[in-house]
């Protein structure tokens, strides 16, 4: 039995270790090096609160579903970072840099399938809900990849990559932890809105930190995702209050200039505003929700995500 | 209410067809090209006939497990061509080729969730044994790539290689087949017997062919898995024939005279022997099966196999 987040994160965490265990060493060694690099493990922790939300008690029964979320997460990012070229991750070499890309891949897909074999015990009702969000997370990645190609996005597009590749996750692992506490129905959608405003607000305060973060603090580096166009609505806002043609003329480094005009542009602003909206938002959905310390937890997670550096 | 196995296996095209439409179009139009390009439909066949074997009559029960197992294999060679870098598949130009590595590895990602997607709604007995499975194919395939980058390899481990990245899903097809019909669990696990040496010859003979077959009617090209190591046993079995310096030695397109030195060495009909050993297993594992009309199609899928020229 166990009744304590920190606990039952920590066996989330155990768990992924043993799960990702091979005697393909290359893919222990690739899969573990990028889950024990940490990470903030958001998305367990919205499994396990919405769990306590709804009226659950011992969260040893929803461990594999919240690990299962956060390996989603990680195979997608060992993917991303091949797609990115992005060197590092969670202050570690990322998996491709380290392995090279075909191992990345192969690592990504292992992971993937760690997400299945972790869900498969569970009755079909979840299992829907995790493959309608791994589905809509690839969708989202691939309108994101799409948009950045064409060079084109404006907040509808960008609203709408968000909501698939973030906040889908975030919000099958809130329905499903509320399912697994036999919830009301009510309580169940409420922390599922919960989880999908968390996750917009936490995705737009992510490509904010890509354009005004430290990369120290950030375990990764900056501008990456604005070269690869997921920071792609604050570059928009930051345009659009340019003189039309775009932040990036005649400069040497586009990214680099691009990410000092839009400091000066005000998109940050602009971005931390529709944060701000997302998350409150969240809040409101946690309304109908009994009083709780879980419910409490929820809401000052919605402030964590809003104020965070890395 | 389907019966016949043709008929059923149009439904499972018509189904993969359906199942990739997404608003994303790209995503749509990459997994319509790889699936509309046809292929041998092996894995769903064996599920069908294993269903029937045991059985089952109504196939319609069964067809999303066949399109999932057939997906399964789609989604795993749109990334094996990435990491190949083959050209070429089912006889029109591979999705990287066309599209791009970002997109290619982001639809093998979508078809991927789109198997779990039609998995979800089976019971946990299904899902366990298809994770299995797919957990199973990604060690496979990365065994082989460590393999191939240390350039050493031995039949035991090719051996293990193929039983992962092969045999595993032809089993799982045909368990799962089985399950559906209710057979006996000495039905079943013959059946799964059946079709874990099916596919051992199989992919022999597939690495035959990619030694000595013709590019026109395989639909890709030759000498590729050599070149990445698939091919390795028979490589390994020309090398133990000739002077010990291996076949590349002194040669200006060393694919070109390894496939050569390989024809002449031998090799190949080492492996063939290997592969008609792996039939007669197949054949005798249906022994204990009750006589049918599937059962009947089971064997002759075995001489296809061993004939097949693509």
């Amino acid at each position: 039995m166990i009744y304590q987040i920190e606990e039952a994160l920590a066996s989330v965490d155990q768990l992924l270790e043993s799960t990702v265990r091979t005697d393909v060493r290359l893919l222990q060694d690739s899969s573990q090096h990028i889950l024990g690099a940490g990470g903030k493990r958001l998305r367990p922790r919205v499994v396990f609160l919405s769990f306590l939300a709804a009226g659950g008690e011992d969260l040893s029964t929803v461990i594999p579903l919240a690990a299962a979320v956060e390996l989603v997460h990680t195979a997608t990012l060992v993917h991303d970072d091949i797609n990115d070229h992005s060197p590092t991750r969670r202050g570690r070499v990322a998996v491709h840099a380290r392995w090279g890309r075909t191992f990345a891949l192969l690592t990504g897909d292992f992971l993937f399938t760690k997400v299945y074999e972790l869900m498969a015990p569970y009755s079909p009702d979840y299992n829907i809900i995790m493959a309608d969000a791994c589905v809509k997370l690839v969708e989202g990645e691939t309108l994101q990849a799409a948009t950045a190609k064409a060079g084109e996005i404006n907040q509808a597009t960008y609203k709408q990559i968000v909501t698939l590749k973030t906040a889908s996750l975030f919000k099958a692992g809130a329905i499903m932890g509320a399912n697994m506490a036999q919830g009301s129905k009510t309580v169940v959608n409420a922390l599922g809105d919960f989880g999908k405003y968390l996750g917009v607000a936490f995705q737009i305060v992510d490509d904010v930190l890509d354009v005004i973060g430290d990369p120290e603090t950030l375990g990764k580096p900056v501008g990456n995702d604005l070269n690869q166009g997921s920071g792609a609505l604050i570059a928009q806002n930051g345009k659009e209050r340019s003189d039309g043609k775009g932040p990036i003329d005649g400069e040497t480094d586009p990214i680099m200039a691009m990410m000092a005009s839009l400091k000066e542009s005000g998109a940050v602003e602009i971005a931390l505003d529709e944060a701000r909206k997302m998350s409150s938002q969240a809040l409101a959905s946690l309304e109908g929700i009994p009083p709780s310390k879980a419910k409490e937890q929820l809401a000052s997670l919605v402030d964590q995500v809003l104020e965070r550096q890395n």
